[in-house]
């Protein structure tokens, strides 16, 4: 793309030059940056943000306050609170970086947020068993077949699953090490798995902070739509991190991440009280089952490159 | 500006409808907005940012040193270190908010950027007075007038002038408190002013942190070009930030923050040891001059908006 902007309305020629010229000699600045696609990043950067400044042409105060914003989003991050990922996610950056990085097929399942409760080494459950660990809420019986593209089964695909109790609450929020929520589980040789979880309930992101002050601001709401994690990975095809979601939620349209997508968005079928269970379980209240067929894309290859590592 | 952009290259249209979809959502999440300013910002920055991330297509890894790097910036600041700032000094975007806020008028002298090192209430000098306070360097007499762009001299204008020492330091980075290198004085009836300075010297902006890192992995240099700063005021007329720039300074095709424009590099002609001072000051050593004619633009109104207040 080319670098040059329109002159942005009632902007004099003479004024435009100058910006264009500091634009240029910006992007030349960093003509001699070593790895090529650091060079590209920040010049790519540096052109996007001044053609933002060029066109909402911020006041002096205005600046103060976005240097502010984001110095206030450094002094309240620490080890269990990042709120560049939440800014990232609330503008939809997150989002985008996924779908970027998992280019649309038609015939496979598509990817959303991992967001920032994955753990590794999650405990094994055998199919058909219980990934909640008693994390409070209302029973669901999840289940579905792994394939690939071609419509053949994925065997011994593994499938790890986490997601929030009836309080909106992952376990690492407990502050108490217990592990509830999450598990990992392998599909079966004709790429079958069933697990039972809690059914999904909405829950605000951290709003106590400058993100949750611009969520405030723009009258948006922090609540995710209801959504159970899964991350499915198995040899020689692409590892796919995303969600389902319940239907009739009510947040579905106005996710504060963006993670919904129609194609995720599942029936969670209410079953009365005293409804015999799958696996002979003994459930004493109503429950819910749902239904998610996977399909994998096939792995095009690592894509990370060296500009990470400056 | 119209929010769609042309598919980067090779992206199919599936794909590219699934992005487009993504940045379309994102800027009716923020159609609520109740301030129209604040609307209009954080519209344009999602837009421009969703643009950045489109065109780059950043791996989640990449995506997390971002993230890493926002946060480190963030950790290093506090109340006398402001990496933000210096982050958005070395990506121009400072020098281009001063362009912004400071239409060019040809018959005005240009703006340069604040800094970090104004500070109010300096002490008041008498026009030929010093404004050095002890500070380290060779002595050098800044004489000019201040006009308006009528030509008409602009008499009790305001005047404020600071900068670095011989090693590079500012008096608040002293740390001992004391006052030097900074002053403010009065042009007479005529517009006239005078004062004894020191010769500026080039020094590297903090670069021990992020930025610096930045910087490193750019091949750029921390250096500024030789400068003094001048803030100068008057009834109904613009205020006007800006520096001389020392003609035959090393670092004037690379100033690190971008703030060098071609109309404020001045003359500052060596004197030999023994010629004879202005204002009868005995000078021991060699000494330098320079004169400094500054046109202020009319004022255009307090351009600041509410969106600085959410």
């Amino acid at each position: 793309m080319s670098q040059d902007v329109p002159p942005a309305k009632g902007i004099a020629a003479e004024q435009d030059a100058r910006e264009e010229a500091l634009v240029r000699q910006v992007l030349a600045a960093f003509d001699g940056t070593p790895s090529p696609r650091l060079k590209q990043l920040v010049q790519a950067l540096a052109r996007h943000l001044h053609a933002f400044v060029r066109e909402t042409r911020p006041t002096t105060r205005e600046w103060e306050a976005a240097i502010g914003f984001l110095t206030a989003c450094g002094q309240i991050s620490d080890d269990r609170r990042q709120e560049f990922i939440l800014l990232s996610d609330v503008l939809g950056l997150s989002m985008q970086t996924i779908a970027v990085n998992n280019e649309a097929r038609g015939d496979a399942t598509e990817a959303t947020v991992l967001g920032p409760f994955f753990v590794e080494g999650s405990p094994e459950i055998p199919i058909g068993g219980d990934m909640s660990g008693g994390a409070a809420g209302e029973p669901c019986w999840v289940e579905g077949v792994v394939r690939d593209t071609a419509g053949e089964p994925v065997p011994r695909a593994r499938i790890e699953v986490w997601e929030a109790d009836a309080d909106g609450h992952y376990d690492v929020q407990y502050g108490d090490g217990r592990t509830a929520g999450r598990a990992h589980l392998h599909s079966d040789d004709q790429g079958r798995f069933a697990f039972w979880g809690v059914t999904p309930t909405p829950y605000p992101i951290p709003s106590d902070g400058p993100v949750g002050d611009l969520l405030r601001a723009a009258g948006r709401s922090p609540m995710r739509a209801s959504h159970l994690h899964f991350m499915v990975s198995a040899g020689g095809l692409r590892t796919l991190v995303t969600h389902i979601f319940v239907r009739g939620c009510a947040y579905l349209e106005r996710d504060s991440v963006f993670g919904v997508k129609e194609s995720l968005i599942r029936d969670f079928a209410r079953q009365e009280a005293g409804t015999p269970a799958p696996g002979g379980r003994e459930v004493s209240g109503p429950w819910t089952r749902v239904r998610f067929d996977i399909v994998l894309a096939p792995d095009q290859g690592a894509q990370d490159t060296e500009a990470e590592r400056w």
